[in-house]
């Protein structure tokens, strides 16, 4: 049998959420049984959390991963980065004491996965203008991971239900989204999309590309890029051996993607993605990074300060995110025997 | 007891499902409890997608609208234009015969309830290359209704389940639909919904605008239309009483809508809208114009030529959008005493 997956589990924003999610998300028996999760953060906060939670389970510190550990069951374990003071945490409010934590517990996690002490990274939500205010200012989660991992050419894939999505861009405006959708950029977002869904396990992937423009421009009446940028490339990766086709019109291909007639489809931009994905539930989505050296699944929702300490947030969106992590690291592990995969070039 | 509207409903592109769907709808009854249905077209054609689809349901042509008449019960009644060669009917094909009967009868729909025969248009689906080959060169449906309609200041709102969208443009490339944020548009849009929504028994509808951007551009971040145009727009909208709320990131506010948070959310462009409609189902939503002297409602799908002649085609949007209809007539006669509504001047 193989061994269960280790995934390094960011704390996220300690002011928001995510603390009491992961109080909640890994005493879950269906995630236990296919992962060993270890969170990575202050492990006061989490304790706290599982107790406004009335979790059983007790949290533990450890100072490091033991992969031989046994210490895994039954507890929920901490790689504990004692860097918050819990006597001054002030639940749904940005500060700049948290976004820094939640920064560090995101560069430990990945310092875990990339020495080989874990499989994957997991990531809660962080507050982006915590973020900023710490003095860190990516634009996002996926930017921070691909800084920290030496890397540049990624995508955001979604996951909801059978919906899987990637995006062209992601958080830039709507006006540099037009100008990013370019043939080679396209082409790139084919091949990050292929390699990242055939790793949870489809050999052959068929995906769909969607139009920019109103029924993917029809035929040029409603903007020509389909014609001059996003045609070229689904014939050059079709060339280059891709099952890929389109464009289709954006309205239609995400559902029809969402009633399994694709494996995946490519968005042009943030919204249209984003929207299909959320309209299978706010709460439920998870947010994959490809083209990353490592496993990196993540909740796609943000820090839900209104509900933080109250134990009402909602934990789908983590368990379907620790859930995809474990079987993506676990088809990872057995196919390829590590869990790190080298970059591609270019 | 009201007497049931009287729905003007047109045949569509005969080569499409058209005729076939509205074979099935126009024999249901729940459809039948609510409205008096006459369909707009060619009654040989309709007769013959009856008997493709295996319904028992007589076609009874008639050559005016009897507003007493007893016709309507137990019969489909269609004012026959007697405008297609059936012999040379060709289902699945673009023809421009196909495409001038479709506009013929969406000309004579209309003119049944400007001339005060019957009390709202629904629409089955037109081939916009037909019309073109007929020499309509129309946008689409919408466009040629506000022509025949002699107004220009319209807009489209799609209805699935509980979500209901407005949006800023359709039919344009995503370049333009950037340049037609804008505050004036916007408001108008605004207003429009309200009325709409409105109509069908909301009193005062919560009315929540997107943002353009991603995270409706995240303060200026990703984009500032939210900044100078929409902001601006929904202020404005305040200051005269409207009960609307926004900019909204695009990603979650219609799943908001759907959940009924908000009573209309106003989409920046069309596959925004669209996206989040379709998800609820592609062959449910319902379009509705607002802005036209008439109520009119429409399929919001294609003629999905793949399946005419089959009998195969999905009725569902064709029902909702007859429902619709009849419930939206309803309202008004009750409210004025009038199907037809004056214009407000801009």
């Amino acid at each position: 049998m193989t061994p269960r997956p280790i995934l390094a589990v960011t704390l996220g924003d300690p002011a928001g959420t995510g603390p009491e999610l992961l109080a909640r998300a890994l005493a879950d028996p269906a995630v236990r049984a296919v992962c060993r999760p270890v969170v990575v953060g202050d492990a006061g906060v989490l304790r706290a959390a599982a107790a406004i939670v009335g979790s059983p389970v007790p949290v533990v510190a450890i100072p490091r991963i033991d992969p031989a550990a046994g210490a895994g069951e039954g507890v929920i374990e901490v790689l504990d980065l004692a860097n918050v003071d819990l006597s001054r945490l002030v639940r749904g409010r940005v500060s700049p004491a948290c976004g820094q934590a939640a920064y560090e517990a995101i560069r430990g996690a990945v310092t875990c996965v990339l020495e080989g002490h874990a499989h994957a990274v997991v990531t809660s939500a962080l507050n982006k203008a915590a973020l900023h205010a710490a003095g860190h200012r990516h634009e996002g989660h996926t930017e921070l991971l691909a800084e920290l991992c030496g890397v540049t050419d990624v995508t955001m894939m979604l996951v909801a239900d059978r919906l899987r999505v990637c995006h062209v861009s992601t958080h830039v405006s709507l006006r540099e989204a037009i100008e990013r959708v370019r043939p080679e950029r396209i082409r790139r977002v084919i091949a990050l999309a292929r390699d990242g869904v055939r790793e949870l396990g489809v050999a052959e992937p068929h995906i769909a590309v969607a139009g920019l423009n109103p029924h993917a421009g029809e035929g040029g009446i409603f903007g020509d890029e389909e014609i001059r940028h996003i045609t070229p490339a689904i014939e050059a990766a079709k060339a280059d051996g891709f099952r890929v086709s389109g464009p289709y019109a954006g309205d239609t291909v995400f559902a029809r993607a969402a009633d399994g007639q694709f494996d995946c489809a490519i968005a042009m931009y943030h919204d249209q993605g984003h929207i299909a994905a959320k309209m299978l539930g706010i709460w439920r989505g998870v947010n994959v990074t490809l083209g990353l050296p490592l496993i990196r699944t993540s909740v796609e929702h943000g820090t839900d300060f209104e509900n933080a300490g109250t134990g009402r947030g909602d934990p789908r969106s983590l368990i379907q995110a620790l859930l995809l992590a474990a079987t993506t690291a676990r088809h990872r592990l057995h196919s390829t025997g590590s869990a790190l995969r080298p970059i591609p070039p270019r």
